[in-house]
């Protein structure tokens, strides 16, 4: 068989001569698995997310660039959920067939352009081209860095419920162009006060419930007091709300945090508490319904 | 929106039942990363593979139990390349839409045939359906235990060259079925006398030539010396040789290695002989010719 060039070998070779050195990695890059000397007091943090054509962008118009750092910034803004530092990554792309050599060098170019300003290595990866639509995959590997991980298990009744900015209608543009809160989230967390986080992925009405289950909590939220972005605004000419938007948009990755922040002049917003009845509501103009989950669930 | 049932939620409750505890994993599932506790005294070993339906595998023909374990052993064969002991994984599956829970518990149950024998842990993972085929993928971390990792840049002029099995005609089914030689790539790499090895995946005409690069010698194949698997011969009636087919065919995930393994009675063939000329030579019925990279490579 004759392999057209260029090819997979083309691209990894492009790919080794944009390497940059890190203090992780003893051995070069070029192995069927990448080294790593992980320092014995970091505990290691590891995810894994995926981006695919026509669900979380659409390759008709966004630039492979701009996919490239979503891909990469999803798993930053998990680093953030759990205030760690990231540290090494590894990602994989399924491209369509004849895709080309240059799109793929803007997707790897774009997984760079997030990672670089947190100094997170690229050490890997795995090309593979097919007769379907294009998949990236970034495996993040964080380190704790001297701040104990905060999970999703720790609210406990009386604590305030807090976000890190505005909320809603993401789908606008800000689903592909958001920035993940790690220095805000490991501010947050050096303070030992925050009890539980996790980051807006899925929606405040979807995201909530996985803390309120994993801490044996509820919660209350306050209407009047969750901030609405601008496009929840624009997009509530839709006939469904601000309020609905901001409650139950997903991509928003501003981060959702529990805990006694008061007095601490922190940069987040309260929105509700934490409470020790098992369920979540929602009070506005006065009146107490359920906070129903409404946010984006993937159907098998 | 309201969601269908099931969903991504009802297939990550159920993975979570089917967890296995794990020294490594001091925090338990169902946070943004897993938290993992690294022993400091092993270097981690981290690598991602892909399968792509219509290029690693066929969904209409093979099982997804057979996809999850391929998807897998792929990359447990990369830790054999290197000598390490499989640790922990994380996984993505991106699902054509309406493909059912049922069908996304068996690629998982699949994954979980093949990584339980070495104890390797999935911590984590990312679900999603699409209007698009199947990928699964998989990161893997391996631990050194004891054994420096064997690379593909320690081969020297003078050293044997082996393989672990016979090659060829994986297509016929072995491709779907082979076994990761992690035991035997321990067992070889604790004498000491490994010094550069690879899984081939792409064809001994392929993978070898990254050996002889990346330690900037030559080789020299000696054609009566390939093992050729009884799939190499059935297929050599389309044309192609058996040898063909030995030399050229991908994804026998059998180990290729360099060194110095004579009168130590280990279960490896030799091949051929590494030389200090940048070039590679086989050597047929007494004729030399040179040897072209012929396997498998994907077109971008």
């Amino acid at each position: 068989m004759i392999v057209a060039m260029p090819g997979e070998f083309d691209f990894i070779e492009w790919v080794r001569s944009q390497h940059k050195p890190s203090a992780f990695v003893p051995v070069p890059q070029g192995d069927d698995l990448a080294v790593i000397r992980w320092l014995a007091d970091d505990l290691l943090l590891i995810g894994v997310d995926q981006v695919l054509d026509g669900v979380h962008f659409d390759s008709k118009i966004h630039s492979p660039r701009s996919i490239g750092r979503k891909a990469m910034n999803r798993n930053l803004s998990d680093c953030a959920a759990m205030a760690c530092v990231p540290a090494v990554a590894v990602t994989t792309a399924a491209l369509p067939r004849g895709i080309g050599l240059d799109y793929a060098k803007e997707l790897y170019l774009g997984l760079r352009d997030a990672a670089d300003p947190f100094d997170c290595t690229i050490v890997g990866g795995d090309t593979g081209s097919w007769d379907g639509k294009l998949v990236l995959t970034v495996t993040i590997l964080g380190r704790s860095g001297d701040i104990q991980p905060i999970t999703r298990s720790g609210a406990k009744a009386g604590d305030g419920i807090y976000v890190t900015g505005p909320l809603g209608g993401s789908i606008l543009g800000r689903h592909m162009t958001f920035e993940p809160r790690i220095a805000l989230a490991r501010e947050l967390a050096a303070t030992g006060r925050v009890t539980a986080m996790i980051d807006l992925s899925d929606g405040l009405s979807r995201d909530l419930p996985h803390i309120c289950r994993q801490s044996g909590v509820g919660a209350v939220i306050e209407a009047e007091r969750v901030p609405i972005h601008a496009d929840a605004l624009t997009l509530s000419q839709d006939g469904r709300s601000q309020l609905d938007h901001a409650l139950n948009d997903g991509e928003d990755h501003e981060l959702l945090l529990t805990g006694r922040l008061e007095g601490l002049g922190l940069p987040v917003t309260r929105v509700g508490k934490i409470t020790s009845r098992a369920e979540i509501l929602l009070t506005r103009e006065g009146k107490t319904e359920a906070l129903t989950a409404a946010g984006w669930e993937h159907r098998l």
